[in-house]
């Protein structure tokens, strides 16, 4: 299966569908059409245009209530008190940059190191995954001395020009990298049945895909540098895999002289459930790792934490400065999402959650030929679309009909995967078991319609 | 003169310093040196513990209040309530992507337009002003079909991997990218003596200095995609020149098939008074415009501007997406910053508080020999450090000197320049003229004591 190159336009409105909206929302999509660059684009051929939110639940300015189970920014929940808080009294105080000493750079230092292996001692910060991405790279060429850098198959990293070169999601128009190799996530090949990736030696596999990779680099002249991974493997299609599942793969990395780079944006902040950090359930320790999305709620903030070595390798040599990056206002945001997910736990309710969403999933799955797979770990879930007639072809048409019927059933979510079947359940953490019943019971009458 | 490797660790704090400060500064500077990574640097050998700040001014942990004449970021006001309120309203609201439809994106886009050339029609927003200039040199390559970006010899535009390389002022670790030429500003070589922008045909010198970098490229196979450039040129020293001393620069550019990138991330937002744009004091219309520190007044925010041509060119073949960029949180806190230049007038009060300053700053140096040329725009100054044995000599640990000599009195400032001697003063906008004679006389005991 090739990449599609429109992966990063699934689901998205329509200029030709401006009459079918109402009024309201005609005219402001049609002001933001006017200004905005060709580059946006608007969830659903009938864009929702979202006014208010609390928790997990959103509401449009009609009044129309939605359950949010695509917004993993807001992870401690929208419009959440304790960290609107935080901003606001550090924006009353002062917000300046690090070039001046301040407690909360140092304080959300050490808080957060302490959730990390011993052996990462380092943060640094910036204000989007991508930046850190993009410097995570640099580090890791550096430190290695190559340039060499794997992603999966259907990576996503970021929007710079480094970090697009290694981001095969943004489809055909963007060149990869001449020193970039992608490997193939396992399960990515095999729609439908449950459990393939706990299938015995995936991970062997899996580390020999990248092995391979290697060699491939080193045949081109190209010296291996390292290993970028979301070990969720969203935007592949959601593929978790079993805790320890990655381990084969980072040994072989570091066999090999390359640098291991967690991309945590996606799985980390206690989102698997599992563990604090997507990469922990796999018993692995990174070289580095890079934060960004649910770090600050929605107050961009990002990260790089590394092993003093390898971090070292860059900035004895290179100087690095962001201007907005770990400011105070920064940081407070951070502060205070850590604080709201270790006083809330939950990192145990998205474990407990998760778990329990996925088993009423697989309820609905039974009653529906247009479901395949369920999978994930605490509150990330893939669900496979697949064709009703086979029960096992991946149907991106089906998935992009499904999105808008839960739109119009008012839950809001997105696709993931090579083929844009594989719905993305990626709610905020405060997704209750309340919630469940009402998710499950949208997707049945959802696909019901659509006789799917 | 060659550039000066470290220019960006000038005026920073060694850890070999650390028994010289007192116990509470002492121990916060510890903590951060054990969390973060190298590339941090603290200002001053003395670094400020600063805890609060009101408009232009700043206090310390101990109390101390601080005159800011540094930080362009806090532009409409450290601690500014407009701006506070907006951000706390909008985050008990709601905060979500570009892909749901918010008035606030919108508003804003119409509002920031209609202060650019009719030329510019469309809006992207990121979260730094690295993260715009790094898209600004990819849509620059895919408009122009060439990759050769010019910038002037001690440029900084951005921390990314793309950025960087056309970062200059990084020093000699940082290598510049193979497609990257450097123009000479014609005052940079010409300290001392003021008005050396001002001479004739300076102008057409420096679109000569970048005819000849078009032919280099052209002779190295490399198709000329375009020019970024900073119109105050900060990082060479604060070399603003006359009105209209860009445009011949620019012509060049544009009959070169070339994109004229206008980083308005230093003189942007009213700070030059004689016009809100940098650019625009040159009358000049660039192709796409750049922002960034200043627009929400420390909310991580930044904007690409640009001709529907020009940036189509990019968007009609790669997709973009910025998680944080143009959240309803960013755009509640740029639209309260363009409210606040614009109710309260700040781009006359730059230009009126500006001249004055200079003014007054011109009678500092004709008693002191260590000081050289007085130049700038509106609130942005450049005051040239020299040898007192010549009077013309640039003197960088001078300069240093003078910096610690302003924090011990409790004026915030830094430096620039190749030769790290220019003194940088760049306050929030709402510094008033009854701070001048603060400044000027603080300046003043400094060079006293320093016998310059």
């Amino acid at each position: 299966m090739t990449s599609k190159s429109t992966i990063m336009d699934t689901n998205s409105f329509s200029a030709d569908a401006l009459d079918l909206l109402d009024g309201e929302t005609r005219q402001l999509v049609e002001r933001r059409l006017t200004v905005l660059g060709g580059a946006y684009r608007l969830f659903y051929q009938h864009p929702v245009h979202l006014v208010r939110g609390e928790g997990q639940y959103l509401w449009d300015a009609a009044g129309a209530k939605y359950l949010d189970m695509y917004n993993n920014v807001a992870s401690v929940g929208h419009a959440n008190p304790t960290v609107a808080r935080a901003v606001a009294d550090q924006m009353m105080r002062i917000n300046t940059h690090t070039r001046y000493a301040h407690e909360n750079i140092v304080d959300y230092s050490e808080q957060i190191l302490a959730t990390m292996p011993s052996e990462i001692t380092r943060a640094m910060y910036m204000c989007t995954g991508s930046e850190a991405n993009d410097l995570a790279i640099r580090v890791a060429r550096e430190y290695s001395g190559g340039t060499g850098i794997i992603v999966s198959s259907e990576a996503y990293h970021g929007n710079t020009d480094l970090t697009s070169r290694h981001s095969p999601a943004l489809g055909g128009g963007q060149p990869l990298d001449a020193a970039c190799r992608r490997v193939r996530v396992p399960s990515a090949d095999a729609m439908g049945g449950p459990g393939s990736l706990a299938r015995e030696n995936s991970g062997q596999a899996f580390a020999h895909e990248i092995e391979k990779a290697i060699d491939d680099l080193e045949s081109h002249g190209v010296r291996f540098a390292g290993f970028l991974a979301d070990s969720i493997f969203s935007s592949d299609g959601v593929h978790p895999g079993q805790a320890g599942w990655l381990a084969p793969a980072v040994d072989v990395v570091h066999r090999h002289g390359g640098v291991f780079i967690a991309d945590e944006v996606q799985p980390g902040f206690a989102r698997t459930g599992e563990a604090f950090w997507g990469f922990a359930r796999h018993g692995v320790v990174p070289d580095v790792i890079t934060t960004g999305k649910p770090m600050g709620n929605g107050i961009p903030v990002s990260g790089l934490f590394a092993r003093d070595e390898v971090l070292s390798a860059f900035s004895d040599r290179l100087p690095y400065f962001n201007t907005f990056g770990g400011s105070p206002v920064s940081m407070a945001a951070a502060l205070a999402v850590l604080h709201e997910i270790q006083t809330r736990d939950l990192q145990q309710h998205a474990l407990q959650v998760g778990e329990r969403l996925r088993t009423e999933l697989r309820r609905v799955a039974e009653r529906h030929a247009g479901v395949g797979e369920v999978r994930g770990v605490g509150l990330y879930t893939g669900v496979d679309i697949v064709s009703p007639a086979d029960g096992q072809t991946a149907d991106g048409a089906l998935a992009l009909a499904v999105l808008e019927g839960l739109r119009e059933r008012r839950l809001l979510t997105s696709v993931a995967g090579a083929a844009g079947n594989v719905l993305k359940l990626r709610p905020p953490l405060v997704f209750d078991m309340r919630d469940i019943d009402r998710a499950c019971t949208t997707l049945d009458e959802t696909l019901t319609a659509l006789d799917a």
